[in-house]
């Protein structure tokens, strides 16, 4: 650090450019926290809706629109979305909004607003409904930051027939999440089928002892295959980690 | 309750017999816990050796042999071994003694002990040398018993084939014991692909979080499959209920 | 599996042989899922209710009813029951419904379906109305794969008279359940009086400390009995646990 | 307490009364801990040799039959039995000294120590050789209480017969300790059998999920009977608190 | 037993008796489960209403009141109180009701019950409001098992004033129940002041980490004083309890 | 999988490529499973020495050098260092064996044998010597999968600056792992300055609450940042993860 | 003590002076906890509103008021700061009533009622809104023990610039209470920057694993610097520990 | 920060400065981590002798003394005491070499090394013997730091007297430390009584249920009272707090 402070007295570095290196972002007048996340990480602000009002959902996608140009929104309520899609037909009435209903999620686009592309193909694979919301968290995020997503659901570990016809779309992709609640021995299952990144997603389903994702989430970190691993029902963190390598894998293919 | 009381008092019933219904054995001058144990249940008593010296070790098999024809003695240490035979080799030279040294298990028969045949199948499957005692302490009850035991190693859950190679195998079983270690999804696997009972047996391999087995009873307790489970290596256990399980069918063949 | 392959090649086994021998069940155009785990496992397919709501319910029956001939719906609430019982009534007239109140547990076969019978008894054992739910889950499900099922409720370990008043009862059954809350000792003391298999399944009563039926789990798996356990509430499990060793008991009979 | 230090300011009472009240126990010259608490407490100091080398028991054990007439010494090594037989050997030979070895407990009396006598009989009870260090400190301090104490060996849950085989001299028992390992469901059977306090005393044996005392402690607390509990293991506690009943009804026969 | 049978064999014990003898109780037409429990144990059997429909736990009490005499109901909503309140105005207008609301407690008495008296005082100690619902449940089934009830609310160990104050009515109870959420460190303080039986009753209050009773019943099982302790919230256990050493006691009187 | 086995009776594929789409490797009479591994997965298979003898140890590491051609040991004592090397020193003196002694890992090379070259950088960050076994394992893992492996040691989270001035380094890599113990905070702090995935590895020191490792992996769970995390002290998982990450960089390079 | 005793049977010291060296503060006729709390100890007693009906929330705060001068009420719902608001206008019309929303804290003071004032800085540092309730409580406090208070919020860890640019605020202060949810790496790293004491404040936030505050108070506990910390979500104590802090420091000034 | 930069480019801050405001220390060519962190934090850094061998805490303890006049060492075996004790005697005879031996620290200074003298009072406050190694620590480093420490042991929760004897005692401190195992009421028993910061440090001792400290932390966390904490034996951070507060006193009495 004393090396850049140097630069800055002796007037090698800008200013704003030892800043941008000690920070990751520069501030402006006009700077906000949203923008500078998705410049400083390539991961999209979310909004989670937990424990906030539908007003206060609808302030903040506004301001994300407004700021960032997305707004990406998880875990709403009806009640959130009917708000979020309310203030904005008010106030940004050519927004493009998107919900994902079984999943809980909303994006929305300013007019002009420009996704990434990325010549990449995340897989999200679930065993089926009661994944669809961390599965579908996962999704969005990985498409917003411009990777194809391709999407396997049904996939059970119970039946492995299930699996097995599945196997070429699993080696089509270049990085995989996998999805699944109960004892959660799908990942291992499918990173036992191929050669690319495999990310766990414990989900909270199941009952009794080891309920609600506990026995996934420990089925996945002993997981006697190579997998990486997020929280239970942390879809977004799981599909956003699978973006930053499909981010990684497409500046390699320029 | 009251009706066999006033059977006992009318005549109609014999003390012995009361004393049998009421309890599921009856005890005489020479009659012994292991042997009422074994005529009661169907399951031979066994010794559990944690915490004994080798010189009671030693006298406990002893006993078993003298008093139920049979000793049965787990999770032996070498020395725990070498006693017994020692003491066996002085007392009862004739005694047939048999060591499963991976498994840590020890079987003495009396001359003219008479093993009870079942026309049943037990398999017992494991992915590897780290299930060997619990599966070894599985195998070996359900043989005592009277099962035909078949037992599948080195199946494990990251390599598919090596499972679907077995199949057959595995649907030859009348009932099978599946031991698992890790994330413990074999169990869930296997019982995806046969139409017979199977026992979980969760193995106590693993570090870190969820480790020493407790991942595997977890994943066993939350199966999306039908299985039954026991506690962390209780390969006595699982063995003795496919045994059960084993006489329950052997009864009807006959 | 390469033999399998070889004689697919060879033309000596047929693709639909192949298929039916690597993964338990051949799928066709008409090929349901529903129907296909039954003939597989030979367990019916049960609907859990958790989450869903009535409507979605009433669809997945009628389809279950459709291709399976028989919907078995679990944990199912009375507006549930109500939503399932219209749509039959509505698309399918003449199905048999039946609903077992106390277990949340509804039941309905198409005209004409042909429930298996086996020539084997399941006791079901309770200590009373706080185990309702899972021991009647456990007697349907067993009752459908075709057993006899004997109950004996209201046996309490508190009061060993009542349980001794049974032991003619618990010895005529050729599988056991024995469903028990709160300390959890019923299946101990029932697995001591009997030489058949018992399956302990814990019941989620129980305040304060390993309350919710984590006490009864803890004390199955530690039971100095021989003993094998499903998840806490597991009503479904343990009755097809059961199920599948009567089915054995029976194939072994003919 | 105002009026407490009212009366000692006004001479109605004095110092030693007052400080008697307010704290159980007068404190002199020669006063020591040990003596002091037997006398507030009636239960007698324990030296836990957990974490002490073989001189500092030694040293504490004849400080304790110094001032109190009587040293307890608990979880006790072979050589930390040894070292306090040696010491006391050479400075207080006429000391009467008694070791319970399979509990690992010494008690050694100075001459002329009088233990109270209680005209009551204290119940211990335990399944077998993995309860004896709990129980027998159990029996231990509540004879040194003063009690009559009646054990109950091997009698496990198990097996009926052998609790039912002890009906009389559990009924005979005005107070019993119960002491139970693996499930623990021994004193709820008993507590059912009886009409006197029953104290649960879990033992740390059993391996796998909630192994070492812990299901046992989980089903005491959770026994559909009336029984109240100590912590896994405390002997020492549980027979002091018998012993402390045994004091109250003693007196109350006076 | 086998002495038992013969003997009943032999005309000499009639079965009535041997029924008795064997089970603490005999069965007539007319017997009842709660009539039992009572003569068994000498504890009054209680309604517990969680889960309970207010008819439900109407028709209970209605029950108890007929063949016990007496119904005990804790954990009692407004709602399902009115509901027993108005079921005896119809069919028991005699019977005396009276409700501990802040105990959530409700006994009725028929007419001509005859509660026992016991020549014994039970002291119940809590440190305020919150505490009020086990200590009141305890406080009741000690009353009504017969014992003099003293109660000392507001007593709370971050000022130990107001426990010194109270000292002389802690030291005239023959026997304790102290109730204490959070740190639960009342039982302790108070076992340090008398010299006759604490039973700790921790209670559920207390939020984050250890919160619910949790931290309260960890610290009354490792007290470095002399106690006993029942679960979380139990006070109908730790009054049961109470009530049994009572019962010794007053026995002893006579 | 119909249409492949339709395919495989046309002949349009041939058996050995059936079963290479089905299993993801094909067998033949040489065929060894470590080989398969690697060709199968891309990461090289690794010998866990956890409860291995020495000599167990060497036969395992011969083999691996003689089909897979490389040996990789993890958590190697130096007894076992020892007896790997001895064994190998007779039989395949020719063979390159390094050791990393701080991470307990050796690796062998048999002559001739070709790691992968990968044109990534995978960056391993640690804060100290306490994780030097996981970090050490990471990164030789990633190294024999073919990357540059750049490592990043004492960088602590509770002195900003050193992180702060590795903020080049850190960024420079295509991929991190950042291990950590303690409250292991440190791959939330490294995640936040850079736009590449970050794996956390928890490492197991820290004593008392959430000690050995568990607060690090809570807290890399709940990180509220995005990163992926593998079990405590699982640096082979997590530097095979960064490789196979590697792998899918450096196969777009191309 | 003997000594005290003494004093006052000698009348040296007074009966009161007795009282209040033994206890930290003098009863009188009008004497009431609350305001012996705030003597005694410095601390305001606060009314924690979890249970407590409107109503009683109400008459509490009036009683506050009155013997206090103040009442400090906190969790308080919408519904109870109405109730309050509306007895003390009815009530104390003239009392100062201040709610702070978003932290669900009521402070009313009397007429005339006179606040401490210290020379000493609180720093409160949070977040962001999920530790608003907790941050806000803590805040309260301490300004009514006297303290300024200085609030830092919207400091993330997540992103380091946020706090680096809060540098020199966060030396201001004579004492810190951080508050931090989810992996809870904020105070560590905040107490890495100053030379003051700093109070680590849990928030329960983050789902999951360890979610709930959990990992928060894990990573405090588990942090490589210096930190004392309080429970999940105790924002009352952080607050009255650094107004304690405060009031050494202060009395030190003067 | 952008103004801190903006101030370096123009001159009126330099390079030194700015490094010193955004770190906390300057680093210089002879700079050490040792001595910066006691610079910036005014803790003392400690080196924790568990899992490293004799040599390299000989080799730690020199550097320490070297570079910053002092080691502080803990966890020390009598083995790695002799290799630093041998070490210094050779490399610096003149520096004076301090053993506390019950608590397993060492302090050597450097000749010349000026400890800082701080005008305020540290109490610590333990039960007994089993507390003495993390008092121990914390004494040593609150002297250290230039605290005057007061030790008060031997003060139980058992025996309230030997609480109220040492009243004086504890007010006299400016802030007290108060150690404590099992069930850990110590330090809210105390802080009833003081209106100064109380620090809870609980202690690894007990057994069973909640043992190893474990109810000892959760009592403090739910103490009733004000408190803050530290983790279970954690010494070195409670004296290191109290230091912290202590130099905050002292600097406002200048």
């Amino acid at each position: 650090m004393r090396e850049l402070l140097e630069a800055v007295a002796e007037g090698e570095v800008t200013v704003s450019e030892a800043e941008s290196m000690l920070s990751g972002y520069a501030t402006t007048e006009a700077g906000r926290f949203d923008a500078a996340r998705e410049t400083r990480r390539g991961v999209p602000e979310a909004i989670l809706c937990d424990g906030k009002t539908p007003d206060e959902v609808a302030t903040l996608a506004t301001i994300a629109v407004e700021t960032a140009g997305r707004a990406l929104i998880t875990r709403a309520s009806d009640e959130q979305i009917q708000a979020v899609r309310a203030r904005l037909a008010e106030e940004h009435p050519d927004a493009n909004v998107r919900v994902r209903e079984r999943a809980d999620v909303l994006v929305a686009h300013a007019v002009g607003f420009d996704r990434p592309e990325l010549d990449v193909t995340v897989g999200i694979v679930s065993a089926g409904t009661s994944d669809a919301i961390p599965a579908g968290e996962a999704a969005v995020v990985a498409e917003e930051m411009g990777a194809t997503v391709e999407e396997l659901h049904d996939v059970g570990v119970a039946s492995l027939v299930r699996v097995l016809d599945e196997v070429d779309a699993l080696r089509a992709a270049d990085v995989l999440v996998v999805a699944a609640g109960r004892e959660g021995a799908l990942p291992t299952v499918v990173a036992g089928l191929v050669d690319t990144p495999v990310i766990g997603l414990p989900v909270s389903n199941g009952y009794g002892h080891a309920g609600q994702g506990s026995a996934a989430l420990s089925g996945m970190l002993q997981s006697c295959t190579v997998l990486s691993t997020v929280n239970i029902d942390a879809g977004f963190v799981a599909g956003a980690q699978a973006g930053l390598i499909a981010r990684a894998v497409d500046a390699a293919r320029e």
